[in-house]
């Protein structure tokens, strides 16, 4: 590995992409060779987000791939493919933001996507980017697949429960994102006044897109085994995901908190909650953290089958940018937690 | 009944009391005779909220119980008891909006709030005020227990399938209240800067007081038949509430939508969206509407027996001081309606 | 006058337009006869906003002007001068939200919209729609030019200075706006996550667009007398003005009260706060207020000859549509706080 | 200086102090020895707030003031003095960022505060702890006074006009500040209900205590020279301030950003924003800068002498801890920008 390490942005303009830029910026071993942007192209970064960094912004078409040692694509599902191949054959290591890369299989991307995949051979090299699951995967990949912000917060949610078969299926997924997780398109539900002091569900069921990843992680394959109900709400950043449990034994709400902390010791970005309490935004939102919480359904001492488990971590970092920059740390071999704390200029 | 209903309010300045004068002050029958309070008695009433209505605040003792035609409660539950006997006893119509009375008998209000009920002879003549289930037996009480805000919402989502024994216990109910529903009092949870940018379950479980009056009013009696789960949202008024249910035939949305609109043929205030439409605090925030919306967890068209329904409400409103006025209509002969309009002055 | 009056809106679902169908609808003397929107046409009204009131929505060439006693028009300025001149010449009193009619000349018209006017001869027979001015000419006018929501607040915070010769000018009005303010249209600046935990400047100065119609009313004509500080603030309704005057005398506070309060004598919709108090927005939102202030620079006992004055109004009622409704009691002879006060279906 | 630097924190379960223990606990070069807070004492710190980091909460009394290298006080004013007193004489480098330090002489202190100062001989080794204006002295002290959060940006918005002779007084100061300003004190103006949707105005005029700073760091000694209008906005950090100033000579926008850009030419936390553009909250929440704004009250491209100048910061980072742990780096000869990036575990 070289000494700094230069990276270069496709879609630096939309909110993952701004966070990239944030944790880049500050990150103590990388240099930011370039930003691409398609609606600010020929501007400069202070032109499309009131940071200070004065970043020129160029479009894709003239983003020199082979100059760089890793390339992060923030871009749309669909229109992330093509160039993660261009990355990837110019010699970079590409960390994928879309969902273009997180299903194994093109099948499974049909199905879900309605699209169909056109890099199915690099399917095959993609890394799921879920550190905590996949760890040493990824310190070998060149192409990661960095999750979903839902489904990064149901799975670690959920994952000691799998591990350790004594989940119960089906699960009901209860989730609310604040509106940072909509995007920076406009449209109609971001509108302030449309957003603000509301609550909205939206695409619930069986087939929101984001059980695909859920589902393949947790090897949770039968039919309606897992719903998804998203809301929005009015926060700018954020996930908090609900989700009642029924396990195959009887626990107490310790012993179950004792099964959690196992399962994650050593994690860097996971914070169990003690036995009772639960997760709340303010946990999470402004780091890297994945927090989750459990609770027994009755209470928290007799032991009993029925939990509530809620999960929470701020959608922009764990759940997107933080990730991604967590997944090159380990890639090259920088200490996981590097650049991970920086958000003042 | 008199030409102009002569009213007062004890308990006037907490959020519900607030409401009630907003709405009782603009109401076209009624003349508002006295307000009271312990925190601001001696003031005015824009002393307490920023509202020009140019009323004194007395201590509940000087209220004049027997020279109104109805009295309204809005205190907390524990408190309301040994007033509400006195109002009743001077002959006013008295609608509690405290807890005190929703509950039919002593050992359950002991059971579920730890209190000894001081009034339970009066327990038998209270009827449980939600309209849309009780409108004949309120239409002919002199005590109202007026519903809690969370369980408004959750009967009135859920009656339609009780009504036609097709609902399949357990339901989860997953609930997201407005700040304004943790009421006036001072607390951490309600600074302005902890509940934020931020979302909290907090009370979740089986045993949350709430489940007590779901399970009276739906006939939902066995164990672990009513899971509840609620959170502070950073709104100041609404209710949402989202749940799962499963149903004992197979159903399209659009049959389950007919049933709901059978159910609540000519209810004034319950509105039911079309198939796959979903509440949202929006469509029911600042009026008295409770909104329901119900969409396949597959999908609309094909026959199935799992649903996701979402219901909407204003807690203070259809939650509270506005279905109280909605009762006193009722009990008082007036249209149902009037005066629920009001809140300009 | 007929005994019900039937009313159309041109321009029925921008939030303007949504609140003037909540009002109307309401409306104990008001019947829907029609509302017209070119983004909608074809749908109905809950297709629009989460209201339950199901009227069609048609475009507007196909409404029928000469079938309704009132035509309110909700078109973005420019957009509105021909549409008003058919409303005025199918016989209907013409109500417009927009400022094509608010300034009196067509010259200062073209100098501050940038566009000629195309109904020069409609321009003398506009009135104000500022009641607390102009209330007899309304009450004769078959045209009513709705003011703008800033100046409504500010020419109503200044005009007792002005009437009674007291004020030094320049005076700088620092002005706050909830979101909605700027319509429904969108936009960058209107996306949540760009409005929300944000305060926004924009387009400060003399130039000011609705500096015009507080210059007219105020008759302040000279260069630099009017400098308006406008903010976009994260609330969905409301505006709150804040100035420092200068007065020609020195008055205590309480004096400066007793001004106010003769000025404003039986006017339903000024509440003039006790001296030393201050305007909040939660003073005025969901009324049809204007709510205003005062209190000295130094203390409030000892005369001076500087105070701060404070003024808040909801922009969607006493702004907008709350406004337009009082213009249309009075130019039929309603009485003038009629159907102001519904808000609930 | 050793290797690593031991720090204390006096209050830290405060806003002000919350957000110091963010920011030590990152910081390459200090360990965190001791926290103190009455509230919480004897608890963790997960107790106090949702942050991870696992530190033991002990009363002031137990605090080991010279087994540090630098204490910081975050007290509320008043609470602060004797303590001052005890860290200074145990050797520490003391950075207070309360008030009791910052006013040079006790008589100010007095007569601002209604306090009498019991440290006056500690007033003369105190330095102001804003480094664009004392960078020199700061280095060499060994007790600093870090300044109001408003003063920080009223000072740095105007500084670069007194320092060039430029500015006529007076100048109206119109402020806005996020709700963590108040503190975390429990009060019902910080209740959420009471101040989401909202806008309030409070203690506006010359009075206000933040004006005593900004006369003596600008020389504005007159009176009535420096009115200030604070107002409380819903959001959790931040602070705006708008002022429009009058200058001695006729300037183009472009002169008088690049008399700013002169003044704090090289300052690594000041961001100058070209003319014509204005500062939000969103320039500086979440960062340590202070971001200015200037564009001319006619238009940016003649020559004139009215201009508005907008300047907004974080209130809890260059408004506060942001700014003490600069002063820190600063006074200990480490990078001044050192661990002011670092926000996530």
């Amino acid at each position: 590995m070289t000494q700094t390490v230069k990276a270069g942005i496709i879609g630096a303009t939309g909110y993952t992409g701004q966070e990239l830029v944030r944790l880049l910026h500050h990150h103590p071993r990388v240099e930011i060779a370039w930003l691409t942007s398609e609606t600010y192209a020929g501007k400069r970064l202070p032109d499309a987000f009131p940071l200070p960094y004065d970043y020129p912004l160029i479009p894709a078409a003239d983003a020199d791939l082979s100059g760089v040692d890793v390339v992060f694509l923030a871009l749309p599902h669909g229109a992330s493919m093509d160039s993660v191949n261009r990355a990837y054959d110019a010699g970079a290591l590409v960390i994928d933001l879309s969902a273009d890369f997180r299903l194994h299989s093109s099948e499974a991307y049909a199905r879900w996507y309605g699209l169909k995949h056109t890099q199915t051979a690099l399917l095959d090299h993609a890394a799921y980017g879920l550190p905590e699951l996949h760890r040493r995967e990824i310190a070998s990949a060149r192409l990661i697949a960095n999750p979903g912000c839902y489904p990064t917060a149901a799975i670690l949610a959920l994952f000691p429960l799998i591990h350790s078969a004594l989940l119960k299926p089906p699960v009901v997924i209860d989730a609310k994102s604040g509106v940072s997780g909509a995007g920076r398109k406009l449209s109609p539900a971001t509108h302030f006044v449309e957003a603000n002091e509301n609550l909205v569900p939206y695409r619930v069921g069986y087939r929101h897109r984001h059980v695909a990843e859920i589902e393949q992680e947790l090897g949770l394959k039968g039919p309606e085994e897992v719903l998804f109900i998203p809301h929005l709400v009015p926060v700018n950043r954020g996930i908090l995901e609900t989700t009642v449990v029924r396990i195959k034994k009887h626990y107490t709400a310790g012993q179950l908190h004792e099964l959690y902390l196992r399962c994650y010791d050593r994690e860097p970005f996971v914070n169990i909650l003690p036995p009772g309490s639960m997760a709340t935004l303010a946990h999470s939102v402004g780091t890297n953290l994945c927090t989750i919480g459990m609770t027994g359904a009755e209470d928290d001492d007799s032991p009993a089958d029925t939990f509530v488990v809620t999960v929470s971590i701020d959608n922009l970092l764990k759940g997107a940018s933080g990730q991604a920059v967590q997944n090159m740390n380990i890639a090259l071999g920088l200490p996981e937690a590097m650049g991970l704390g920086v958000t003042v200029p």
